[in-house]
């Protein structure tokens, strides 16, 4: 007979002091976490070129480790028919499909114990240059996924996004000041006290910052558009050869910055650059099939798109790449096998999911396996 | 590293063939579910005496296995305030709460694995007096159900309710002709069309049928207010000994053809008689504390409540029942003691639950443990 369920707890203390870590992304996963594309004011023709692109997506990294999709009742019985079948689907609602900053970061101790942050979220900076209103449901998924995992949950007021912290999964943290001194989250919190909150919620001792995120990213400059570590002591960062592009300067500053710094270890830090693609604009017939929203960024003919190959999926068997541009597609893969000999390269055309202001790594969730030392 | 995920199936064979049955309520469970009651047109005062009802009833069960309750996005966050921590909360939608009838059929075989059969449902007879309209949600909770326990699953169109069911788990399944030979849920179907659907279904081999449910039961008749199994050849039955109640000729019914019948092994039935509760009528408070809906069934006041000990809950270390009525309540369990000495018995005040027209039975369904042989 099994034993009664342990009680799941929503937690006050610390993780750090508790024993607890974020685990890097290339460090061994039980499963991956996405939501479904709905909303026709992002999603363009009714969400449908979406669907099939996270379909796509679902599907890759599926092969490499088990996926797991939310959806609103609504949209359950479309999802599940185009979804594989091992994938699966279960019934949770969302504001958007961006469970990398919706969702839980899970944290692992060495004691075979897993638990997850439920960090605060307002859409990417709330009634101050937020995406759109409300993001009630948005801000209850990671609570939903925990619950589902059986985790204990640690809730914090702090406002934070998945994509706006990487880790080496050795204690440090590479993150912007873009993104992380922006009043829009927390006020007007000091760079001591983000160092602070990520030490203990995260584990990490050293803090990377790095300035602005990829040109015109709405999101208020994610470091994962930008540069992700790709092993201990390693990051890719995007880049581009014009200096007359405005992401030159933005990448160029990065990699001095990313020269001078030092890891939680002391070793300086490898730097490969993967060129970006494009520059890529939204077209006129794109931007056509978006429903107008008040309150809801608009999407308009000529945008310029964000689009950077680091927004890559480390999954346990693969690596699951966007796709965007015949010019520069075949370098950045070429680029992503070497840097993960292990593990196969799958790319997937995910310009519609560009086209809703992210990419593959926004869209996806990873579940680390717990490990005992 | 964990394995892929094998995919979920949903199979056009026959249960029964593939070596499947549906094992009795008093055999191992995992766990049960229950779905939370919020609408308004069915549960009172916004449901909240319903909800502290529903509450209570997951919480003794929990002391017994692990439970799961379903509930709305809009819903989530009171489930989740209202419900102990033990209880796990996961966004499950419905169009009511009667888990019962809506939910799957939990099936095992010998070799350790567990399916489900994903009935039709209709509302307790769709167009033709179902009690609301739509109850597309409600069609969907056994899937869902499934793909959250990682069970294969059998759809069929064929329109079944939990609540019209009981088995021994050696063969044997009981039900009322009222219920399953009501053309509003399979047409004109014959006897022997129910009895091979059964014996395809839940792998049994006799059918025991009792005529008409308890009096004035909206489900048109469910066994499971009426009578069940209480262990291999032994029945409860609900009975009064007014006869001037028009339940006293449906139980003596029940009774003489309990008599006659034999199980599936050939045994006689060993019958245990355990009294009703009052009549119980709805009050004019409480029947003003409801929303009067077009589609729905209309509650009023004066109305007689199905109210029978019968709709009991059997989880793996106790019985919890229903308590409504201090004239007979402390009979009910004395016998309920008698019959399942090994169960710590629980009584629930449900008169909430009564109201929308069912008991604890109607609102839970076991998961069932796979068993080796």
């Amino acid at each position: 007979m099994r034993a009664r369920r342990s009680a799941l707890r929503t937690l006050t203390s610390i993780p750090a002091k508790d024993g607890f870590r974020m685990p890097a992304e290339y460090e061994r996963h039980s499963g991956c976490w996405m939501l479904w594309p709905e909303r026709t004011d992002n999603w363009r023709d009714g969400a449908k070129p979406a669907q099939a692109t996270f379909t796509a997506i679902a599907t890759a990294i599926a092969s490499g480790e088990p996926v797991t999709v939310g959806v609103s009742a609504g949209q359950f019985q479309n999802a599940r028919a185009r979804l594989p079948p091992e994938v699966r689907v279960v019934e949770l609602s969302s504001n958007d499909a961006w469970i990398r900053d919706s969702g839980p970061t899970f944290l692992i101790d060495g004691k075979g114990r897993r638990r997850g942050v439920d960090w605060s979220f307002n859409a990417w900076g709330g009634l101050a240059g937020g995406l759109y209103f409300p993001w009630d449901r948005d801000d209850e998924v990671a609570q939903k996924v925990l619950e589902l995992e059986g985790s204990d949950r640690y809730r914090t007021s702090f406002v934070l996004e998945g994509g706006a912290i990487h880790v080496d999964g050795q204690g440090t943290c590479l993150t912007t000041e873009e993104c992380l001194l922006n009043p829009n989250r927390n006020g007007s919190v000091s760079r001591t006290d983000v160092e602070l909150m990520l030490q203990r919620y995260l584990g990490v001792s050293t803090v990377i910052w790095l300035g602005k995120g990829v040109y015109l990213d709405e999101t208020g400059g994610h470091i994962d558009e930008l540069a992700c570590f790709i092993a201990p002591g390693q990051v890719a960062l995007t880049w581009t050869e014009d200096r007359k592009d405005p992401q030159y300067d933005i990448s160029y500053d990065a990699y001095q910055r990313l020269r001078r710094a030092r890891d939680a270890r002391g070793r300086p830090l490898v730097i490969h650059k993967i060129h970006q693609p494009g520059p890529l604009y939204m077209t006129a017939e794109e931007a056509a099939g978006i429903d107008v929203r008040a309150g809801s960024r608009p999407r308009l003919a000529g945008d310029r798109l964000p689009a950077s190959y680091i927004n890559f999926y480390i999954a346990n068997k693969c690596i699951v790449m966007p796709l965007y541009d015949k010019r520069w597609d075949a370098a950045a893969a070429r680029t992503l096998k070497r840097l993960f000999p292990t593990r196969k390269i799958i790319g997937v055309a995910t310009r519609e999911v560009l086209l809703g202001g992210g990419n593959i790594h926004c869209i996806t969730q990873q579940v680390p396996l717990p490990t005992r030392r």
